[in-house]
């Protein structure tokens, strides 16, 4: 039941020698879902050993080349490589014309259909769910249309305790009633509760992913409690007129969204190469926010699965 | 005076952890010409250390996206780093879709301007020519439009020798007759040959790029005497029938050609990943051709300077 974030690229618009541009890919009980996809998202998805039959869903921040120029290799390799479930593409509407451009020029006879899901309203929505996970795209406040995305569990079933089932020799129907969270009433009369028969429910584990912006409190309402927080920190707040003005946040900022959101953790990346180092905005971070760490590549951030009261 | 290749991807369409679609970077006496763009070429000129200032030709074989689609980020990396001095592409006519969509969608304002160069005739034509190079451009045999590269120092002026010119007082005009080859009459009558005042010309260094193509014997009459040739070898000779069904070259194909062209050195790339390492690729060119290398990311392949009769 992993729930575990592997950055695969964490610079901002400029590469280096050994840094990506911006990709992100989370395994949520073995699935990977793909956030952004900057030039060689797929290769550094060979380094990370991650199957590239494991990814159905992207999900794509806004429509500048650091962000999606990755998407043409690796849309590409999946049609060399004879895939053939759907591809879901989750992004502002104005990621179609990629798309299209890819479709027309580069995969005459594409082996997969892409479903892309244009997000047209500057509002939150959800747009993926599933048995175990939802998400919901944010709006964020960049140079173009742009969302984050968060990533939350549902709510599972409790776990039933066995010793309970045997000792009241609790029927199929029952159980799955204590699963639901029932009381449960014996024929004799007595009233068993649900706590008694049940282990604590596990946490809801959550990701929430908030780049390219400038800092946004608004959205620190729907991130209340998120477990990790990946915030972009382009700038040092002595830059943070260059920040506003470019519509990106500062790492100090990005430590206050963190706290405002009463995030567990906070990734920051994205820096602008004008830093040499990363130490100066990680210390920025943490002088608001201490639990911050810096994005790196092929680093990976484990959410760990917990009980409420443990 | 060097010349020099660095490869940059040798890969084949499906890149791996370690090998990166298509490109290389010819240094010319310092300045570099782009020979194909594979997705993270601009990752690989970093490690390679090669300046982006110096890069103000690239020329491309053909579109397909492993050849290309390492151009988006870095025309949009030289946007960022606002390049002034026009950038040059030579390639065939379709490449202009690529271009025109980079410039449409990813680059409202361009700080440079690019010069496209389309070839639209199947033939061998020059495409650049300075003070010391001349590049042409010839057809290969692909699935779509696509040209291979012929880089040709031009013929130098002769150096002439200093205790010559101390010797018998020559003044600056009989010492240009000299450099282009002229034999002088000294007042006195004497008659100075130029091979007794000069050192042994220079050998003019080339190199030819091949890649993608089936074997093309017709090509190596331009290519004759070539000091380094590049040439794809996809396949082995065992599956030559898909070779040709797919419009590449074994590896036994690309030493025959190393030797049709009386080549200097052969270097094999751009390998199927259905073979595992490159010694059967090796064994196989090297069978026909024995200067044969296996192309490397960040390899460097060096023709020495050398003088006609050294």
């Amino acid at each position: 039941m992993i729930f575990e974030l592997t950055v695969l690229g964490s610079s901002s618009a400029l590469p280096t020698s050994t840094k990506f541009p911006t990709a992100h890919a989370l395994n949520v009980h073995g699935r990977f879902f793909l956030i952004d996809c900057g030039e060689g998202t797929q290769i550094q998805l060979r380094k990370a050993k991650i199957k590239f039959s494991t990814i159905n869903h992207i999900f794509i921040s806004h429509i500048h080349g650091d962000h999606v120029f990755g998407l043409l290799g690796l849309l590409s390799s999946f049609n060399l490589l004879g895939r053939k479930y759907p591809l879901h593409i989750y992004g502002p509407q104005e990621l179609e014309l990629l798309l299209k451009f890819f479709t027309t020029h580069f995969a005459e006879e594409l082996s997969f259909e892409i479903q892309f899901h244009p997000l047209t309203e500057r509002k939150n929505q959800m747009v993926y769910e599933d048995k175990v996970l939802e998400v919901v795209a944010f709006p964020l406040k960049h140079r173009v249309p742009t969302f984050g995305y968060l990533f939350k569990e549902k709510k599972r079933l409790l776990n039933i305790r066995g010793d309970q089932i045997r000792k009241h020799a609790l029927s199929i129907n029952q159980i799955q009633s204590v699963k639901s969270g029932a009381d449960i009433h014996l024929e004799d009369g007595t009233l068993l509760l649900n706590n008694e028969l049940t282990e604590p429910a596990y946490r809801q584990r959550s990701f929430a992913y908030c780049s390219d912006t400038a800092v946004y409190k608004k959205n620190s309402a729907l991130l209340k409690g998120v477990d990790l927080l990946y915030h972009e920190a382009t700038f040092l707040d002595r830059d943070k007129k260059l920040a506003k003005a470019t519509g990106h946040s500062t790492a100090l900022q990005a430590a206050q969204m963190a706290q405002w959101s009463d995030a567990g953790q906070l990734l920051i990346g994205h820096f602008s190469n004008r830093y040499k180092g990363n130490e100066e905005l990680l210390a920025e971070a943490q002088s608001v926010f201490s639990n911050t760490s810096v994005a790196g590549e092929l680093m990976q951030f484990q959410v760990p699965l917990s009980r409420f009261n443990s």
